[in-house]
């Protein structure tokens, strides 16, 4: 089984999802009965497995109800003492957010911020790690979603352990698609979400922490619903959650990991994705539109392309003509640049690239679009 | 259809949901489509509209992704100022949980505690509103999970009018099966989740706010995800949602609330769990089974039960049991008395209850548990 016949998504998530995926909902199981619990179990040891780590080896995994930005809060709210000083590291709208997570929780702290279309420096931000001996933790996006630029977590990492700092990756988009090693990147905490690379469906994030620094915790949460130290004992206790549960969503999700080992795991799912990537990249190249970041610094998660220069180009009707084909895409994010997004990721593979390709192609030429083909 | 060959769940949630509420999360739709969209507007209508009231009085609707405590700690994290002073009435864990948000957000509270198996008493929480005229927010529980029982939100929610307070209700276990009409019972903020009585599965919670009220609560949010105002205001600008929401979960509820109409609405989903309720009392009873509330504080949600006084009765042991018989049943979580919990919602019938009962009969004599008929 494949997928009905629901249009295709193109977004950062929520994804299309295999047919498999979704069956696995076809459940009402009890949040405290065994079988689900043995569910949940199977899902937080496979989590450490896909970030290279284990509880042997001092880490463990958190589910958190609500959205990815919900394992986001919980993490930045709950391990952050009130003498720490959080240094945000941003280029682009998900490292702002974190800002203001720390800004409304009144957690002191600073930021780099850097162009949306360029890595953070890794000078900058050693410099400032040497100068301002007081940071105790460090936050950055692996891949910034509002551009698909992949940041670079392992060297930003590796200046942390240097300096005796707490790392955190909000690998939301990144994660199961990305290979990771915690242990080797020095990184602490890293959040991601049910509905990204995994391809599961929307419902709860999910926190991969090393023991030592979530024990560290404890009494830090500024929150009921999203003190991770509390969420993570609730299911140390007895395997289950503290709240309800999202108990479809989890099954779904146990459905995808499986689906994702029978992939190849991280590498066969990069694979999948990293040609998709390259289809609508030289499909998209043909037909005039330009890639908003530079070569070095694409990822293959979602692709941010230029508006073409013709101004009678409106991305709405665009989107909504795309969409009566079955195919939908994202709008751009950006600060100052007008960009729309298309996203690589989710039960999609080569050939659902090529048909979204023709399909934008069909739509430029009923609108009379013209494309500068010499700048492409 | 009707259900597959799960077993059945007398819990207080997530709960046993109909194939139909399953069968509309086959579907992957982009959470900023016009088709998602169109689904979420039906939901907060319907909502209001469950609630007796709608957006021309005043009334407002907002969707809050995780489980039901969520939604109750966006409320009391979003809505009450820091010079605001809460009072919780509480005879239950569900009460004990508002006091303990409030503890950490530290609002100024006081608490008025009556016994777990008592309402609370009128003439105590109108005395305390007079001599502490500094309160400007009540909140308390409807139906009291810890023990089923029905607290007396009306008589609650008119000391309130009368002392110009700001009246919250947790409804999560009642909403959709009890009637309740906001602004008869001055009630400015109501809370509920998607796998109780609209029997939907996991996923979210929802309140239903009097406008104003939520608008003075502007600056209040104490944190990101759980911004009540922020939430509502993401909804009302465009539709979407501000972070990513449980899109699967919502589909299901939009085909429960569906299949809620179905039925009658609020009055025929009541007849049914009271003849649910009827036929396990009357079953229970038979089986020498004594309720732990006296019938006037009753309700028709989820019933509570002493253990036999045969002291060779083990309650694992016993729920195990059912368990293999494919019934699920639900412990107690009183702090003295030793009680298991049966619920009567969800998509069951009396004819479920009925095989329950006949299961719990077949297991006490399995186990040779004497049950002491006079008491009964």
């Amino acid at each position: 089984m494949n997928r009905n016949n629901d249009k295709l998504l193109f977004t950062p998530g929520p994804l299309t999802t295999s047919m498999t995926t979704k069956v696995a909902m076809m459940r009402d199981l009890g949040s405290r009965d065994f079988e689900f619990i043995e569910q949940v179990k199977f899902i937080r040891e496979r989590l450490l497995q896909l970030a290279g780590v284990s509880v042997e080896a001092g880490y463990e995994s958190i589910i958190m109800q609500g959205s990815g930005t919900f394992g986001i809060e919980a993490v930045i709210s709950s391990v952050i003492p009130d003498d720490g000083h959080l240094l945000v590291i941003i280029n682009g709208v998900y490292g702002e957010r974190i800002s203001r997570m720390a800004s409304i929780h009144r957690i002191h702290q600073s930021s780099l911020r850097f162009a949306e279309n360029e890595v953070p420096d890794i000078a900058v931000v050693k410099e400032f790690l040497h100068e301002n001996t007081d940071i105790t933790h460090v936050a950055v996006i692996h891949c910034e979603t509002t551009t698909g630029i992949i940041n670079p977590i392992h060297e930003i990492g590796q200046l942390c352990a240097e300096a005796g700092k707490v790392f955190i990756v909000d690998a939301m988009s990144s994660f199961g698609a990305y290979p990771v090693d915690l242990q080797a990147s020095g990184i602490h905490f890293l959040i991601s979400s049910s509905n990204k690379c995994i391809e599961g469906v929307p419902g709860f994030s999910f926190v991969i922490a090393q023991r030592e620094q979530l024990m560290s915790g404890e009494y830090n949460a500024r929150t009921l619903s999203l003190d991770l130290f509390a969420q993570w004992k609730g299911l140390e206790l007895n395997g289950q959650f503290r709240f309800t549960p999202p108990t479809h969503a989890l099954l779904a999700f146990a459905a995808a990991l499986a689906g994702l080992e029978l992939e190849g795991g991280v590498a066969g799912r990069a694979k999948r994705y990293i040609e998709n990537y390259e289809a609508l990249a030289a499909g998209m190249k043909e037909l005039g539109f330009r890639e908003y970041l530079i070569p070095e610094h694409r990822g293959y998660i979602i692709t941010c392309f230029h508006y073409p220069e013709d101004s009678s180009f409106d991305f709405v009707s665009f989107y909504e003509a795309l969409n009566e084909r079955g195919f939908v895409i994202y709008p751009g994010k950006l600060s100052e640049v007008n960009c729309f997004r298309i996203g690589n990721i989710g039960h999609i593979n080569r050939q659902d690239i090529h048909n979204l390709v023709r399909a934008v192609g069909e739509v430029l030429a009923e609108k009379g679009i013209l494309m500068d083909k010499r700048e492409a």
